[in-house]
């Protein structure tokens, strides 16, 4: 069990969230019928100076709409806890604040209030997000043996940019795009049976989900979608595999929705990649290969999966 | 204008929530008709050795609560993110676990998931909270001339327990019970004009209800309820009115309502004290004594009202 399960064991340990309000899912459903999420970006552990403030704002919405997207829904508001060292760097700030922005209108969510405290350490942002209400709620549990498995966008693209600074690796490790509103429709169609984003790298997510749906997986691993991100890059497997920070859509759906899937993503113009398929025998397994070693992503030693 | 004012006014400028969605009041309107709200605490800050991890936990949770019932509402779920130092310190994190659960359950508030990380810095734990959906939710801003100015339980509390360590001073800093429960009959009960809770200091706080309901006050300072936390301290004053952690609520009535406030107030068994009346005038005054300087609570240098 890794360190942060072992801490999300002892915090919920005495009051278990219902279904399908898990801590294993991207969100958790309340009254009202709307998925809530929360996310933190600590300086240091979740960012260094790879990334600029306007990057951080950026991202902390983007990942936190992720989560969103991923449960099929679309965001609609949130609340930013935000601790800063002082003296107050107001460049920083101001960059944040742009950066933060842009993602709240590009991704369609406001923010209707928050925190501000002083750090006597790192910078620390936590954004709380929530959906619109109503609509169906895909959670990682729903998966069947004989389901397709698919991918939205490329792979490995903030790996890429991480360990080898490529131009548009370094782009999505900044700015990521998630395909929230895609999340939000293949939610809505009825079409997928399971889904989740890619934070913490296809090797540990496809487990969880798998783990959570009571199946097993194989994997193609020739079909992972590489983009111009690993361009020049030799080794690709474990960039894409098991690194994290992708926010692209891991789901699954009968063979029987294809055709219909891959109409709903040109209509939205995310490339969809069908890598796998689930299987009723519970290991999950990449074709004619071992899993890679795990990168530490997030900077974090103790995050295995 | 503070430094927090400053960062929020730069955080929220581009997209002002509507009212009564206020960055001013102690919880901001969703859709679903549900109060939610965001604090956060961080080791060195919010909160020292005079904490142990238990209290930290306990107190989280209580003053979100407060902000809560400060809006005339009932908590009912929430989201925890949490940053640790590693190594895990397991002794302080089951402790904590231990005062956030017993604080969940005294003020009826489910957790339903969050977000964990390593911290390179302080402990920080932020909770975001939600009321249940329905009924009245109470502003600062709708305070009338005329109206009496009252507080629930006693002032200075927790400036006894922080600057003169008395035992009951000390209880309350450590484990504040805010009037959670009086706050949403008050909201229910139609009879309160404007309120919130104390977390700054009467002083502070009094003056952010003037002027978001554009009136002043004049205060009793006799009157102000001193509690056996302020036993054998010489001048309670300043404790009472500058320093902040109350948690208590301030609220406001025409004086019609005084009967039925205090039968309210007798039957959930807490204390209701009038200390004054809000006035035409916008001044915001002691009778017959100066405001006494502001104590940094919070260990905040930079926070003034």
């Amino acid at each position: 069990m890794s360190t942060e399960s072992r801490i999300i064991a002892r915090l919920l340990g005495e009051s278990p969230p219902a279904p399908p309000a898990g801590p294993g899912d991207d969100a958790a459903l309340v009254p009202g019928d709307v998925a809530v999420s929360v996310d933190t970006m600590i300086e240091g552990v979740h960012f260094d100076e790879r990334l600029s403030a306007a990057d951080v704002g950026w991202k902390l919405v983007a990942v936190n709409s992720s989560d969103i997207g991923a449960c099929g829904r679309l965001p609609d508001w949130s609340l930013l806890a935000l601790s800063l060292p002082r003296p107050l760097d107001d460049d920083w700030l101001d960059g944040f604040a742009a950066g933060l922005h842009a993602a709240l209108t590009h991704f369609g969510v406001r923010l209707i209030g928050g925190d501000t405290t002083t750090s006597p350490g790192p910078i620390s942002a936590t954004l709380t997000i929530a959906s619109k209400p109503g609509g169906p709620f895909i959670t990682r549990s729903g998966g069947q043996a004989g389901d397709h498995v698919w991918v939205t966008g490329t792979l490995g693209d903030s790996a890429a940019g991480f360990l080898h600074g490529t131009p548009a690796g370094l782009a999505w490790l900044r700015r990521p795009q998630p395909p929230v509103a895609l999340g939000a429709a293949l939610g809505a169609s009825g079409l997928v049976t399971a889904m989740m984003d890619l934070s913490d790298g296809l090797m540990c997510d496809l487990k969880r989900l798998c783990e959570a749906s009571d199946v097993g997986a194989l994997i193609q691993p020739e079909q992972l979608p590489v983009g111009p991100a690993l361009a020049g890059v030799s080794e690709v497997l474990p960039l894409q595999v098991a690194f994290g920070e992708d926010y692209q859509l891991l789901l699954c759906a009968p063979p029987s929705s294809d055709s219909a899937l891959n109409r709903l993503a040109q209509s939205h113009r995310i490339s969809l990649t069908n890598i796998g398929t689930l299987t009723a025998e519970r290991d999950v397994m990449l074709r004619s290969k071992p899993w890679p070693k795990a990168y530490f992503s997030h900077f974090e030693s103790s995050q295995v999966c």
